[in-house]
């Protein structure tokens, strides 16, 4: 199996951010980046400790979502420096992976 | 806490593949892989940039699923030999990570 | 986009564990790490092979959980020594990423 290099990418938001929607267009019509994959966490908590989910709190209204995309490392890297900004600090992990060719 | 290397993988598949129950089969009867994870995305699109899920556009019976596996990188590098031939580029992720032993 | 090196965890538990809530407690109110999402997986299996979910055997109680996290490298190798301890070999995967700042 040969491979191609690429940036693992999962952004962490609530559903009360209401970011997501704008998010995913902006991925698909703007970057259209290789694979984007939203999940829905059953529980979480933020830096500031906040409780989403129903696990320890009933906020069923804010659960966490992850958006998850990857594509070659300087493509992601531009796609960051387009969208970094809408996300507080700690929002965005990365790392080094590599997909089938 | 002792560690032991793995690769991390998921592959990326779609509901309207059918493909996850021969996948799942195989990992488990053949393979018998560490540790095997289905999650499903509630949205989401591929190199196409067909849209699967809800969010943009409403194809509900096409959801994004994702399998993820970890075992010893000869073990992964050995299952990925015989299933990667399923899937087409750009569908299976991997990465190298520490499990504890 | 400036970044902070940290450890991605993946811990794999399920909902028969019944330690979902004991860890998130922890990770909550004692550890304070960055940012804690709980998945929910529609299958899977562990080492043992015994299969967990509705894909191949119908045990719908005993459904796969992923708790993830992430937070700065000497963080989580203290965590982990503090709750490593909960959980047989195989079940705790981390690797090295970045976040934004």
């Amino acid at each position: 199996m040969t491979h191609t290099d690429v940036t693992m990418v999962r952004i962490y938001l609530t559903e009360g951010d209401r970011l997501l929607d704008r998010l995913l267009e902006h991925l698909h019509d703007r970057e259209q980046v290789m694979g984007v994959t939203v999940f829905r966490g059953t529980a979480g908590f933020g830096r500031s400790g906040k409780v989403h989910g129903q696990s320890l709190v009933d906020i069923a209204f804010d659960l966490p979502l992850v958006v998850e995309f990857f594509d070659a490392p300087e493509r992601v890297e531009a796609v960051l420096d387009h969208i970094g900004g809408w996300f507080g600090p700690g929002h965005i992990v990365q790392w080094s992976a590599r997909v089938n060719a």
